[in-house]
């Protein structure tokens, strides 16, 4: 047992066990239907120019500007460009071609007149044969022309390496053509709960036994924090079971974590299992959450936090949360002030994360310090954070809360 | 046509639209592990008290208060309680009984003393025949002792209807023993773009075509606020062809949003198949996203963004994205005041929406007011909203900012 440490050194010392998983992220390939939230390995170029083709910003007439410099002017219609329309048309000079937003601009061609400043003075819109349009309002040369490559450029970048990919960013791919795209894999996390009474919810428990809360809580913090869950097991204190399922989880996984089994007690299957494979165990001047154990075995680091499922969600939102995330680039949930509803106390010597809620007047504890209480941490949407040094702290007074 | 309408009033009209959607959500009941994100369709409460049973909060011995009340005293070791131990156990008057933090108080015992106050002056920690322990601190009746229905008495509400089930609402129900849970049904929305210029990402184009970036965004946008895609497809601009996968979308959907179609030129298959089913078209005093179009078709409605990809996205924030947060129990995206870093043109009488991007200095456009840039989107991180009489907002201003 190494001497206390107090939270910064820890996440520090977790910091440097997880910036391997960061520094060289595996790529895999995903088709752009599913890539919404995964992050781009590499900087995106577009291999086209975008717009793909001179086209037509406006629904109106296609004409050269120098033959609607002066209004009124009547002009044949000579033409029709849907847009999608394949076939490149030419504009025959002193004459007009309807042409459609997006749709291709008629050689030649080198203005649009907007529908609003024309009227079809022979024919019909439903049929344009003999049609004559007049234009009521001049167009300089290039007005509501769209030039190819006027966007984008081939080669362009349309998306940095590192950004989340948001619907924007997919709109943009696939305005270019791309279908799929090289993508940060996720991190593979396995999720180890341990401890000789836990039953599986949905089942009868037997005297002495408690649901296990923890896997399901871990692997949903994992999956929220942008990773994914390789594995996921429960253990007796039977250190030849958890060594099987341990075994398992590192050949399968980027990161091990494990709940339970590392404090004082006579039966701490975790700390008799891992020690020995070079893990240590450590207390932190927290609460809730004072043991905890790291290292790193066959190459792949274990995180291990205590069993109390409060005490595992405050130690993986402390601990893990960040690092997590970053990996998988997303944004750090907010770390902010807030003023305090009601007085508070706190241990002195180790840091308070208590359970709170943040209403109008601020932010006050669900419930008192006890780190037992999975149910009122259900009602928390933050932890207030109190220094080291805290004993008492005031209603009014300023305090360090983070996001759940 | 109806007269142009605010950006307000178009809000409201599609909130009206979209209103019978949340007001009586459809239920389904998932299991606890693909819960998370799901929004509780009911109060669940506990069938069980937590804890399950009265069991120590700290590894230790398990006493009578007042057999510790002077200390130190010794204490013969008449049993071991490990977490899990199935069969309760007895205290004997006088004597004390090891006990792991979790584990069932013996009957008869009132206090736990922890590890850390107590000492074997006979016996080993793995062996503790005929052990004596050495008790160094009093302890009061009830200390360290969690008494059953402490946390939750069965009954109690473990989660409100309407939460958002987080990695520790799914804690607290797992706890519980839950396994199932019912859940607001997510909205099934059809995503339908229009245009025979349209292909598909992934496949070449003939001359005259542009890739299809308004599915993929649709779609994602619809996922990223807690509905689901029923059905996505791309129409020609043949009515029939529009009318037959407008049928197919409606059919399965709770609501059908399409792009394209809608604006005054000559090939509007929206406008050309909605309006004689019952649907509006409207221009709304906004830039880019001007024409919008609504409608309620066999009892599902329908919403139709103009077929710009720019438009289209925008289209999306301002009118759809809160109502389908809301419906899915997601909180709105900030909307905020930031500092104009640098100063921009507006055009009176539209409300513009800018696309930009926050910075130190404060919010600046990425790029023109034209809506036709979707490289240009991909590169925002806010909509940069300027009022309708905006002419010229100078540099230091502040503006509203809706997140992306």
């Amino acid at each position: 047992m190494t001497p206390p440490r107090s939270v910064e050194e820890h996440a520090e010392h977790v910091n440097r066990l997880l910036a391997p998983l960061s520094a060289e992220p595996d790529v895999e390939t995903v088709l752009l239907a599913d890539a919404a939230g995964r992050v781009a390995a590499t900087d995106i170029r577009s291999e086209v120019d975008l717009p793909l083709f001179r086209n037509s910003q406006m629904d109106g007439y296609a004409v050269r500007a120098a033959d609607v410099a002066r209004v009124p002017v009547a002009l044949e219609v000579t033409g029709d460009v849907p847009a999608g329309h394949e076939v490149p048309l030419t504009l025959t000079p002193g004459t007009a071609i309807r042409i459609m937003t997006g749709a291709p601009v008629p050689t030649g061609a080198d203005a649009i007149v907007p529908v609003e400043d024309t009227e079809l003075v022979l024919g019909r819109d439903d049929d344009l044969a003999g049609a004559v349009v007049e234009i009521r309002r001049a167009r300089r040369r290039g007005e509501f022309v769209r030039e190819r490559g006027s966007d984008l450029e081939r080669g362009d970048v349309l998306v940095r390496a590192g950004t989340r990919l948001a619907a924007r960013h997919l709109a943009a791919l696939a305005a270019a053509g791309v279908s799929s795209v090289a993508v940060r894999a996720r991190l593979r996390v396995a999720v180890l709960t341990t401890g000789s009474e836990l039953a599986a919810p949905g089942r009868g428990v037997r005297f002495g036994q408690v649901f296990d809360a923890n896997g399901i809580a871990l692997a949903a913090l994992v999956e929220e924090s942008g990773a994914m869950v390789s594995l996921r097991a429960s253990s007796s204190d039977d250190p030849a079971a958890f060594a099987k399922v341990l075994d398992a989880a590192l050949a399968a996984s980027d990161l091990v974590i494990t709940s339970g089994g590392i404090s004082k007690g006579a039966y701490e299957v975790v700390r008799e299992v891992l020690l020995p494979r070079g893990a240590e165990v450590t207390t932190v001047a927290m609460q809730p959450g004072g043991p905890q154990a790291t290292g790193v075995i066959d190459g792949v680091p274990v995180l291990c936090f205590p069993g109390n499922p409060v005490s595992t969600q405050v130690s993986f939102a402390v601990f893990l949360r960040a690092p997590l995330r970053a990996a998988a680039g997303l944004p750090p949930l907010p770390v902010r002030r807030v003023r305090l509803a009601e007085a508070v106390r706190s241990v002195p010597g180790k840091r308070q994360f208590l359970r709170g809620r943040v209403a109008e007047d601020g932010v006050a504890p669900v419930s008192g310090p006890s780190s037992h209480l999975v149910a009122a941490m259900a009602n928390a949407d933050v932890l207030i954070d109190l220094p080291e040094e805290a004993e008492a702290i005031e209603a009014g007074s300023d305090v360090t809360v983070w996001t759940l």
